[in-house]
């Protein structure tokens, strides 16, 4: 297999150095500074470096690993010089990128994985171990394209998991970057209202609330900026609720803030604990005939997705008619049952 | 020494624990229910149960450690029954409280120290140490009875701090109670934005930003309503950060953005480092020669805690004409010239 990086920073150099570790791809590295790429040379994270995409030649699988002002037009270089492979990117936003690129062979993608520390020299094979990776197939992409991507990602261990762009931008503005904004917003309230005073050696609350402010401000500028709507949208709802909690503390109705408060413990509860499990479980094989067509693989990735059903691993086949084929999906034994309705109501009789 | 508790929970158990571990104090327990004195009795927190404050009989600290809505009613009886006592309590709180209650031997209290579990079971003798204890004495606080409790406190392991009532409720409303309420939001947002999909695995931010959503119902219902002035206030400060916020993000200026980013780094670096230090620092006497009369006490501690500076320890002695008196603080060497300084200014001279 052949891998394509178009950017080796810390999420490029460890695709790189997982790539060729655990799947024995050979990685081709591309970067506007030569000084990165001696680094991903010198560590493993690829096997040659080129000056520039015309120089690629070819390649199954190609990722964008740049800042995401530069994704547009590298992924829209990465499709026409390589239209044999499959164009991926890494970028935390996806509704305005996946948006305007009508491209075949690109679906949008974002591993949910990251450290404080930036740039090639802190790339790790495991970074991806367990995570979240987030891919954007549409209606156009090609079964066989999404397949080659899904088990890329898995290969480097992660979770391939299927989302529409919008379902994404929104999710990652509520679990990610409205926590980012509010975390600066009290952090800067406290510095106002405690003035030259010591803040009090208090118990961890304040220090965890405030943990991610202000980080890396050039890359959340850029995330911030790029998710302005569904993160615009996410704020609005905050100031609905702050209102109405206004409300309650003015009403100041003791039962009232006390169910309030027993709603917020069971919804982290039930959110956290969803979260959990998975490591170990017992894998089913589901099946199911569909037509040979571009759409079919995205739609029920999309369903299962959706429905927090995550695919180990795929597998397609065309039947002898060609008209069809039959696709293999591994999944818990737990959602077995569940995926297999899922897919049949998409119209596709599995078992 | 003679401490009466009234409300042997966590901390009044702590309280105890600490009081006889570590003053050799005699302590005698009041408690509503008679089954937490009986374990209190067991686990040693107290030397003896009492049916009632009546049956106390004499105290040198008192301590109310009951419920909020109860601290009033509770701390008035202590004062009444036990005028030669300084009267105390440890509530999260304390405008209402202390505005409401014009005793001169009570002087308001809230140790910055507890866990996730309640009751006597979970007393620890080491709850308290370095911990701040906040104190509001008052104009009328006789300086012996902010003296005998701040050494008090000390003497349980935490760092007594003066503090006046509006700005304690300021600061906890900015640095406990709003990130309590925006725990609770974030997770009513993300359970909704979520639906019934999984919550994608990711890094621990959404975890850290809402740790403390639903904490204990009861407790903080009363936390939110006694606090609810300073407490509304911040929120309307938040409401209107978020609008600014919401601005930025529609012009989309990525310098404005960073720079934001940028400031709310800077602001979370100085606030915790402030926070530092301290562990076996050098202490220093500052020596004044003050009026004997009430209030002088107070107004010094105040300047000093308002200034940051941490008072370690500190004796009175009335001078031989019994008008003027001399107090000698302990304070950190590097804090020792600020101190003497404020004191001045104050109109005492001191070294």
């Amino acid at each position: 297999m052949r891998v394509a990086l178009v950017g080796v920073g810390l999420i490029g150099g460890s695709i790189g150095l997982a790539a060729r570790g655990r799947l024995g791809a050979h990685v081709v590295g591309c970067n506007r500074s030569p000084r990165a790429l001696e680094i991903a040379l010198q560590r493993g994270a690829i096997d040659e470096a080129v000056g520039s995409i015309a120089e690629i030649g070819t390649a199954d699988v190609a990722i964008a690993g740049v800042a995401i002002d530069a994704l547009p037009a590298t992924v829209r270089a990465l499709c026409e010089a390589l239209p044999d492979a499959v164009v991926t990117d890494v970028g935390s936003t996806k509704a305005a990128l996946v948006g305007g690129i009508e491209r075949a062979n690109f679906i949008g993608g974002h591993p949910l994985a990251g450290a404080e520390a930036t740039g090639v020299a802190h790339a790790r094979e495991d970074l991806f171990e367990g995570a979240t990776w987030y891919l954007t197939p549409r209606d156009a992409t090609p079964g066989v394209l999404y397949e080659r991507l899904a088990r890329f990602v898995a290969g480097l261990g992660a979770v391939p998991t299927a989302i529409a762009p919008d379902d994404h931008d929104r999710l990652m503005a509520v679990v990610s970057h409205l926590p980012h904004v509010v975390a600066n917003l009290l952090v800067a309230q406290a510095a106002e209202a405690l003035g030259g005073e010591t803040l009090p050696a208090t118990g961890p609350s304040f220090r965890d609330a405030t943990r991610v402010a202000g980080s890396n401000p050039e890359l959340w500028a850029q995330i911030y900026t790029a998710n302005h709507a569904a993160l615009g949208a996410q704020i609005d709802d905050l100031v609905r609720r702050l209102g109405e909690v206004r409300g309650l503390l003015d009403a100041r109705i003791a039962n009232d803030l006390a169910a309030w408060q027993d709603v917020a413990a069971q919804q982290r509860r039930a959110l956290l604990e969803v979260g959990l499990g998975a490591a170990g479980v017992d894998v089913r094989e589901v099946r199911a005939v569909v037509p040979n067509k571009p759409g079919v693989v995205a739609q029920i990735a999309l369903a299962l997705g959706r429905a927090g059903i995550n695919i180990s691993d795929m597998s397609l086949a065309p039947e002898a008619d060609n008209r069809t084929g039959m696709i293999a999906l591994w999944l818990s034994a737990a959602d077995a049952e569940r995926a297999t309705g899922l897919i049949a109501e998409l119209g596709y009789p599995a078992s």
